[in-house]
């Protein structure tokens, strides 16, 4: 028996360690650095129960251009009534679109007819509250639709309308705008189990011209999204979140640079290895600061700016990718999982997203412990293309300071590992294991964002819904 | 903001539901239930630090038959060197082997050479107390190595060169026996953070003809197995056991009835996911109680036998892997995950796998909640063979008391759930969860067996090492 072991598994209370604050990602945001033409806000219809709790979100694009719409979506079988509605909105339209509705605090998710009812209910009433047709002259659906929240519950459909309605442009509630508190607002409409709003934006130049980007998400549980674009089959998600630019794309390039965006950011998250109903990345392109006149950009007619935007969009996405993973469900750490010298790319994903999700290896970052073995072991546990050279493998903690980084398994042999310095860097808030299988520079390097499990994850999920 | 749930993440102490006690899965065996023609001890060697408590333990055969072994090992590409020395003893000796030495504290996984090194001194160091050479005539190794524990660290092979020495035939410490208590002491030594030494026996018939079968294994963490036979590819595991009869079976066919029982017992259960360097499965059958002369039970000659004794193998894993889950670090709840009407088998085992591995839904049985939701989400992750229907899934919770099971999604449509008695069923101890995909009885029923994830497995993994 081990004794020691044991007094453990059975004495009965626990200190937790307190959860860093993490209010200081959130900063305030000068308004000259949002996109133009989009009108936002953030409304409390009483989707959650705590009165005043912004839970509908409301983007409009007021661009006089056609504004182009492309989205990821999950590849979960039981996709939720919102993403249903999104996909078939889109698929009618083109790839264009005007308008999001997002509410949270309820999922609308496995609800039958009735949540597909709803879904369009949202859709429609928000359509209402478009400025006349844009220069698309669409006159079908023009807005998408998410919903995050708890499953298999209806939702307050009568209060999320009213909401929407308090938004008319003759409504005296009217609270639509374009600066930073608008922005901030809808981001807050987003939050779920959230402990702030995650709200970016940044500035671009593509042909000598300044465009923006800006753009928010949530998580903070259920996350590890596999997104696929629209109509590729069955997709998977609860992170849910949305980027505006007033650069003008065309709706197939939006669509491609997304893919390649998502493929790099959101589908490399995790936080607990679950995939959700309702997973969705929505991206508007409006066009409100290109030159009058001028051509969207696409990658057929001018690859050079269309790789400059697909690089801008994918180093934003993975910005904001990267703040659900710090505000994940009791998270204490953000660790970067880092796989490299794999037969290929798929392969060294594969890994990257194992070790990322290994429970064993996230309660060993929990409790700041150097256990290499168990990243060893969910490394050797991934099928891969080629077989691996345990001879050849390398695993290395990387400090985010700056300050050298430490071997602890060189060509598969354990390293005497200074326990010491081991303790320093993984006591940081933020480090990076390194996984280099040996195999080379040649396989394009990939990276997961991951966080800790820790009590305060168990706590968070043992009474969800209570 | 969701202040309640803030307040939830940033308080600081938590008390943690007892863990039930589990040693009362531990009682007394008669000694004449065990199998014939094997010798046991646990020795206390000096691998874990605390005094005395057993972490060496051997296995000998002395039927004056040939004994057959067969075994599947882990599949992890890092492969510690027991598993690497035990495939090599298996494959010199064609299925025949009459020994199993064992060690827990120390798993000698990623020890490169020097761990070849020391798992092959056990092995030569145990054949030295076997009795003369069996009917086989073998004169190659006859041992079977197994070791579990940390990671990364040497065996500290003289103290336990010491142990396996002190069972020689003409040794005072000679403690090796085929009582209760011997087999008792052999359990304990394979346990590390188990709360109690897994130990069972059985009995059937073959042909009017009775034999025994006895086995042992452990967890309780890195548990989620899959294992294949021995040179199949790369194999997993940090679950190990052995199973000793003595009726006689080839070694052929000895192989092929526990790949089949492993699959449906040890492959179909998880604790956290993670699958172990050293996870090995071993079968001896030395055939003492097989009537004189007869021939082995062979799949090719008697059919019939060979799906007795199958069966019955089948069954006894079944029953220890349940042990396994039963005492999984920190668990609370032994959990079935029943999967039918799925496309296939194998699409039923790995949705099985997954809801079973859910971080969501083993937090929500920890908190005793009927959170179907997480359930389906995790079903809908799953790429199958055969698209899924999602108005056809039906997801039941049935309570193992044997009173009414509560259906909380039919047909895809959400049941008004009477949480009241939900929470009876999930206060219990063991529970069913069933998850039918409505694609009629065709296809065999998938079963894993789980367990829930507590402030324990989190107290217990966060560190481990020190």
């Amino acid at each position: 028996m081990l004794s020691s072991r044991l007094f453990k598994r059975f004495s009965s209370t626990v200190t937790i360690k307190p959860t860093p604050s993490k209010t200081h990602h959130h900063q305030p945001i000068p308004s000259s650095s949002f996109p133009s033409g989009y009108l936002l806000t953030g409304i409390y219809a009483g989707v959650k129960k705590k009165a005043g709790v912004l839970d509908v979100g409301l983007i409009l694009s007021t661009s006089s251009r056609p504004t182009s719409a492309a989205a990821c979506f999950t590849k979960n079988a039981f996709k939720a009534a919102p993403v249903i509605v999104s996909e078939q909105v889109i698929a009618s339209n083109v790839g264009r679109a005007r308008a999001i509705v997002v509410n949270s605090g309820c999922a609308n998710a496995v609800t039958g007819k009735q949540g597909m009812e709803d879904a369009w209910a949202m859709v429609k009433e928000t359509d209402e509250i478009l400025p006349p047709p844009s220069a698309s002259g669409s006159s079908s659906h023009e807005t998408l639709v998410m919903s995050t929240g708890v499953i298999g519950q209806n939702l307050p459909i009568s209060k999320i309308i009213s909401a929407i309605q308090s938004q008319h442009e003759n409504s005296s509630t009217r609270s639509l705008d374009n600066d930073f508190a608008a922005w901030e607002r809808a981001a807050k409409a987003f939050m779920t189990t959230d402990t702030f709003p995650k709200l970016r934006s940044r500035t671009f130049t593509i042909n000598g011209r300044e465009y923006k980007l800006a753009g928010m998400d949530k998580g903070a549980g259920m996350i590890h999204p596999d997104m696929g674009p629209p109509s590729i089959g069955p997709l998977h998600a609860t992170l849910i979140g949305c980027i505006m630019t007033d650069a003008a794309v065309s709706p197939l390039s939006l669509q491609r640079a997304l893919t390649h965006a998502v493929e790099r950011s959101f589908n490399s998250i995790s936080v607990d290895g679950d995939m959700s109903t309702n997973d969705t990345i929505i991206v508007l392109a409006n066009g409100a600061s290109a030159p009058d006149g001028a051509p969207e950009i696409d990658e057929k007619t001018d690859k050079e700016a269309y790789e400059v935007f697909r690089k801008e969009l994918t180093d934003f996405a993975i910005d904001l990718a990267k703040l659900v993973v710090r505000d994940g469900e009791g998270a204490t750490k953000f660790v970067t999982v880092t796989v490299k010298g794999a037969p290929t790319y798929e392969d060294a994903h594969r890994i990257a997203s194992r070790i990322s999700t290994s429970a064993l290896v996230k309660t060993a970052l929990y409790g700041e412990d150097a256990n290499w073995g168990r990243v060893l072991a969910a490394t050797g546990s991934v099928p891969l293309s080629a077989p691996l050279h345990p001879n050849k493998v390398s695993v290395t903690f990387v400090p985010s300071d700056g300050t050298t980084p430490l071997p602890v398994l060189v060509n598969g042999e354990p390293e005497k590992v200074d326990e010491e310095r081991a303790s320093e860097i993984l006591s940081l808030e933020d480090f990076e294991v390194l996984v280099d299988l040996g195999g080379g520079d040649k396989a394009e390097v990939a990276r997961y964002y991951t966080c800790d499990f820790s009590y305060e994850y168990v706590r968070i999920n043992g009474d969800y819904r209570s």
